[in-house]
């Protein structure tokens, strides 16, 4: 399908225009490559976007500020225009409230928007007539192989199923609820420690679950084979398309469930057996922020073995880069190689992002065969990436010199590394939020006017989602406390377009500080920072020992587990500076 | 009338509790002591408070972090119980939705509360009946003196009230409104550049402007006198109680007005006389938060006079405070004299604080005879004091050492100088927000276990209200962006209770920063800090460099200003630290 054609299939349905998001049922899930529509009509290859097709006149790409940059390059201007929602301070929502005319035809897929964002709409958007139209019903679908489910087992997920679901239980009958249905494809995942080989980088068991007062849990399918599965054991399995039948059984009855999270076909399937749906936030959501004493130490012990491959990687890469014509392309290859080697391995956690000298300046840009830069000696190289372990999901980005770096370069980097540290290095009271704590980092940033069009930091499941809710660390979002057990990266960054980009990524948990009442960071991630491009004379006192003491503990935790070659690297990486 | 009596009208009335805000029909503007209804039941002097009175069981008193201690030393805990909004992360509207029984009888008075809250309970509380009860019904009125207005002289003001009222009308026809109503009373001050001796510290006229399409400005007058006053030519002025019989020439038309400041007795009209009230912000409140050049100039140089009342006091303070026995009601009283004697002078711009010791613990402590402190040589005196002077308007706090101080005030007020020093500091992007820029000034604090429960700034009118909205540095409210002409109080603080307490405040304005794309803070607040109490050791280079430029341009602005006692005090005060 290409653009022209489904605007084609516009004016076929006598609409003005179509809402698309980048998703599917699963509200804010990460998606197939073959499920991405919007990037099949624009080219657009970015996650977090919203398509607004228009019969007439140009169609209009909603991005935010990391992928400014990436979607003006990406999709054919002529016929879409960009709006970046962080630089015009805007929302999808927000923009057609003031542009759309009177009387604009409006089509959506039910199943693509929550059932709040759905009422937001309805109560904004007075000027139009909105028809909710699945894809399904314009001969769109998604061609989906089934994958296989597997338990999460309890030595890494550390709370049972039948302790999880006794929980909700109780949640139950305190509200007053018949049911509850949990639509986030994680919440299923955590809530019955299932996971499935769904996604390549997530293994998300993707499936709505229902529990109700009897004690019952129905697992809706997506897309996953459900026969002679022991991981299934004590579960009633349904496909996804036996939903309606299924909530037919429960009319007139009263249903929990997150309408931020629940599409608005949902709430249409209710209304028509006459079950109230009623607001509740997902509870699996809040609790599985909070990692258990048991994920914990599997986290801890997942960032050791990634931080092993890390180091053996970056002594292989200095011993590499200057003597071969390195690319991209051969680092993704060269990390998944040594991570693959690591114990409780399971995939990547997201497509590893290297990027050289300009294409680092492109955030969130991933090399592919056309865009696969040579590796030179004289830029630098940003590397994030990340990988799922049965224990514990890793998410880290190191930014290398390479060949000698220019003044700026390394005054850049301090400035980068000195956001990072003010933030790691910061305590903070009990009851602060994320959206709190963003300014720290960004002020050392801000002092020489520089500053990064991203969040600060994101939550991280436990091999689950490499970004997971409701915490974050922005400007813009997440008004959720921080508290013990939580974990969160802290990523700040700069980026110079078509010069180089530079971020600085760490995880951290969240732990109770010396002083009573409040908490502070804790490096999980321990991977030393490229001394090359630390100008020690911009840090101060506190940053420098902060610095020294991070290397020591990574040297020491570190060491033990690489080999000879990468020990030496090692301790002159981490040598007092 | 007390709690009592009150209890008693409500059983008459077949009420299970009754909600009051301290307040009048001017939501969130100050009030008048004979106002105070909350402080007349309860006892309870703070600002900024809401009251649920029930008929059964003990009444609740809503207050914020700033009040909490206050609030128990005032009230009666027997009958009234304190819940403290900062600390339990609540408002009165969500305790009341979770802790009022069901079919409870609310009753309010719908000049109290805004159209805004009353449609917020009329959705969040549905187990309530609620009924519209005014006081006035209950035989409760205010005894108010009918006051003068006088014209804000354009010198001083800098745009003419044909220019702001052109200005709205061209936003009436934009919003396709046939009139649009401001309730706030600031926004009438600012609008018709008028000003009355309506509150002992602020010269606002109180009153509602409505102006039509037909260019037709009538102000609804509050307790005013309108007879024969020059300064009202060209206005249609009537007495609020008007306010009915003229709306009713509105009939069936649409009038605008900011939903959250207008009181639901309003909506209650317009039902009436078949108006469409509908919601548009109060372009007054945000015009007048931007100044303008010549209020900028005015408020600039009114900073000067006021900080050379301050010095003259600081000097006095000096030689008197060992040898006489001075208390806080005669700091009050000097700065008083000394402040009275610049020119332009109108009044203070709220009643001082000068908080002894202990007392200055209390967040807003206001010395009155019974509570007022002997001034003894081992404390810290905190004194928070401003002026209006017709050009602008004030607001300093400064702490004091009295005798010789501890090691661990040096401290303390060294931790919230660095707080104070870092946001004035700062430069931060185009279109930050206060919200963003809050935890700057908190984290010197916080490294130290070290906190304050109120905001780091507030918004300040021009000859107007002390506490201006929309902007605000706090972490709980306000994404208004900074811009370019706002000016914002900088006051971080740290309060031990039953110890001491330090709070250290400049009025800065918003500039544009020496980077392209980023604004700064420039201090219009020109008093020397206690250099006793600064401990250089724990000072950065960047902070000791900012502290001796701003003593120097201290020095160099009002040593001029001061007599010749006063001028070697300062040149002390400013000398290089």
């Amino acid at each position: 399908m290409n653009l022209k054609d489904f605007i084609q299939l516009l004016k076929h349905h006598k609409l003005d225009g179509f809402f698309l998001p980048r998703g599917n049922l699963f509200i804010g899930q990460d998606i197939l490559p073959q499920e991405n529509l919007l990037q099949e009509l624009t080219g657009f290859s970015g996650s977090a976007s919203n398509l607004l097709i228009t019969a007439q006149g140009k169609s209009v790409l909603f991005v935010d500020g990391r992928y400014e940059l990436q979607a003006s390059r990406e999709v054919d201007l002529a016929s879409i225009g960009i709006i970046c929602t962080t630089t015009q301070h805007t929302t999808p929502l927000e923009w057609m409230k003031s542009k759309l005319p009177p009387k604009f035809k409006l089509g959506f897929d039910p199943w693509l928007i929550s059932c709040r964002d759905f009422q937001k709409w309805e109560q904004q958007l007075p000027q139009c007539s909105i028809k909710s139209l699945p894809l399904e019903n314009l001969g769109i679908k998604a061609d989906i192989p089934c994958s296989d489910i597997f338990a999460h087992s309890l030595e890494y997920c550390g709370i049972s199923r039948d302790e999880k679901i006794a929980s909700i239980l109780s949640a139950l009958s305190q509200q007053g609820l018949d049911a509850y249905l949990f639509t986030a494809a994680d919440s299923s995942s955590w809530l019955l420690n299932l996971r499935a080989a769904s996604l390549p980088d997530t293994p998300l068991l993707r499936g709505y679950t229902l529990v109700d007062q009897s004690g019952r849990v129905s697992l809706f399918a997506y897309r996953h084979n459900l026969d002679n599965n022991p991981a299934l054991a004590g579960l009633d399995c349904y496909d996804i398309s036996e939903l309606p039948h299924r909530l037919s059984a429960y009319k007139r009855q009263t249903i929990g469930t997150d309408l931020n999270l629940c599409p608005e076909h949902i709430a249409t399937l209710a209304a028509k057996y006459k079950i109230t749906l009623r607001h509740s936030p997902d509870t699996a959501a809040e609790q599985k922020c909070i990692k258990n004493p048991v994920e914990l130490q599997g986290i801890r012990s997942a960032h050791l073995r990634d931080a092993a491959a890390m180091v053996t990687f970056l002594h292989w890469f200095e011993l590499n880069a200057a003597a071969l014509p390195l690319t991209e392309l051969d680092i993704v290859a060269k990390l998944h190689e040594l991570r693959s080697q690591q114990n409780l391995f399971f995939s990547e956690s997201f497509d590893t992002i290297a990027a050289y000298g300009a294409n680092g300046a492109i955030v969130h840009y991933h090399p592919t065969p056309t865009t696969n830069a040579a590796i030179k000696p004289n830029s630098l190289l940003l590397i994030d990436s990340g990988a799922q372990y049965q224990d514990g999901t890793t998410d880290i980005t190191r930014t290398l010199a390479v060949g000698t770096p220019s003044p700026e370069m390394i005054a850049d980097y301090t400035h980068v590394l000195k956001g990072h540290i003010a933030l790691l290095d910061t305590i903070f009271p009990q009851g602060s939020s994320g959206r709190q704590l963003d300014a720290i980092a960004r002020r050392p940033l801000w002092q020489h006017g520089l500053n990064y069009n991203h969040g600060t930091g994101h939550g991280v499941g436990c091999f689950l989602n490499v970004h997971e809710g409701p915490i974050g660390i922005s400007t813009s979002y997440s008004s959720h406390p921080l508290t013990q057990g939580m974990i969160t990266s802290i990523e700040p960054g700069y980026y110079q377009t078509d010069g180089y980009g530079i971020r600085i990524e760490n995880m951290a948990e969240v732990i109770p500080a010396s002083i009573d009442g409040f908490l502070g960071l804790s490096s999980l991630t321990l991977v030393p920072y490229d001394r090359r491009l630390i100008d020690k004379s911009r840090l101060s006192a506190a940053e420098l020992d902060w610095l020294n003491r991070y290397h020591k503990r990574v040297w020491q935790a570190i060491s033990p587990l690489v080999d000879k070659g990468a020990r030496s690297w090692l301790e002159q990486a981490c040598a007092p500076l």
